[in-house]
């Protein structure tokens, strides 16, 4: 059972069960019969902060580094860094530490950020506008190939290098060039029906910025972010905390 | 230990420990000596998630509803709504089910979505620019009083009915008016400098969304939120499930 975000996606499990501080949609473990990811889910979020401060390291030249600093820069016991890493095949030296070029390469090929992925946004209100200009998705192998909206404002307009279509010609361009990803940035109220469209065009997993639970077929993976829980999320913390 | 986003709390812990499917910094379970918060951590995002959706039933003139209609709107059983719901004190009456509105005081009383929270954001590129225009806050009690920035090309302009101010002027308006909570949305080069300086003025919350991992003192409750990085956890629920 692949929990993202807490929506189970009946493919694959880990012994661990699925946990999240979010959603527990699971109250008991399930049997470890079929496990096809040798990767626990909570270590992928971890392998994605690794990847970020690796990515980090080779930018200032930095060509080894150690369980140590690496645990230091996301905020991990370098015990935990030193079994996320083992658990990839990948074999540090002792006394040297690990290359950064091939942990990045390693990491980047679990993750998937090896290949491009070709991602497509909908919904170029302010906050499609600030995704399709965000810098942090290209060098994780992320690429915005096109994006709609049905604003004549925004319809023709370039931004971020990506040129903003009409959404009526969803279909008609993902059909042409099918995208493996795409990004949900429209209204709660249209979210469901353009959801249904992606899923439709063969999108296999969608990033959901709408504040609204999208209900799909269990072989499409969705991860929700939603602004206003996050923040609320926060003030528990501040409120439980006095 | 709350965990937010994996950023370990040393102030309050569940007997389940702290599980995230992101990072999951404790391997041992915690003793359950020191618990002042009751709500067991998964059930806080679930919380939020309903919250959502009460809104929306009572903004469509809904006023009762029950475990079954809850859980599919938010894909939750109805066993484990009945048991995140009782947990609050709330009691749905046989045949009947739940007071909508009885169910968002208690669940915002809970959340702290009844009281007003003061929240000033720092960093108004695209990103920020955005969630000072996200209608989504204000409905959960959230008010953005103050914006900074150190871009004369934003300084002085009014986005989203709220003026962006010179960052110089941070220290001098927070403590004149202290905020609750602030959102980091700097580039992850200022991250740190900025964090800290909130904490030092007082703010014991922050939501961050540059891509870097923030180190502060346990007390201060840190959501992070990483673009990139929830791209990357979709393209491996997308890549593990082929």
């Amino acid at each position: 059972m692949l929990c993202i975000n807490g929506v189970r996606q009946r493919r694959l499990f880990t012994p661990e069960g699925c946990f999240s501080p979010r959603y527990d949609h699971l109250s008991e473990p399930e049997s470890a019969k079929d496990v096809p990811a040798q990767i626990p889910q909570p270590a992928v979020g971890r392998l994605s902060l690794y990847f970020r401060e690796l990515y980090r390291l080779r930018e200032a030249e930095i060509t080894t580094t150690n369980s140590k600093e690496l645990g230091k820069l996301v905020n991990v016991s370098p015990p935990v860094v030193r079994r996320d890493l083992s658990a990839l095949g990948t074999i540090g030296q002792r006394g040297v530490g690990y290359s950064v070029d091939a942990l990045i390469d390693r990491i980047g090929q679990v993750l998937g950020s090896g290949q491009q992925w070709e991602v497509v946004l909908v919904g170029v209100g302010s906050l499609g506008d600030a995704l399709l200009r965000y810098r942090g998705f290209s060098r994780l192998g992320f690429k915005l190939t096109a994006a709609f909206d049905i604003d004549p404002g925004r319809i023709g307009s370039t931004i971020g290098g990506v040129e903003v279509l009409d959404a009526k010609e969803l279909e008609r361009v993902l059909t042409a060039t099918p995208p493996h990803l795409a990004i949900l940035a429209v209204p709660a109220d249209n979210a469901a029906e353009v959801a249904s469209l992606l899923v439709r065009l063969g999108v296999s997993g969608i990033l959901n910025f709408a504040p609204t639970t999208l209900r799909l077929p269990p072989r499409i993976a969705v991860v929700n972010v939603d602004l206003a829980s996050e923040l609320q999320r926060l003030a528990f913390a501040v409120q439980s905390g006095t």
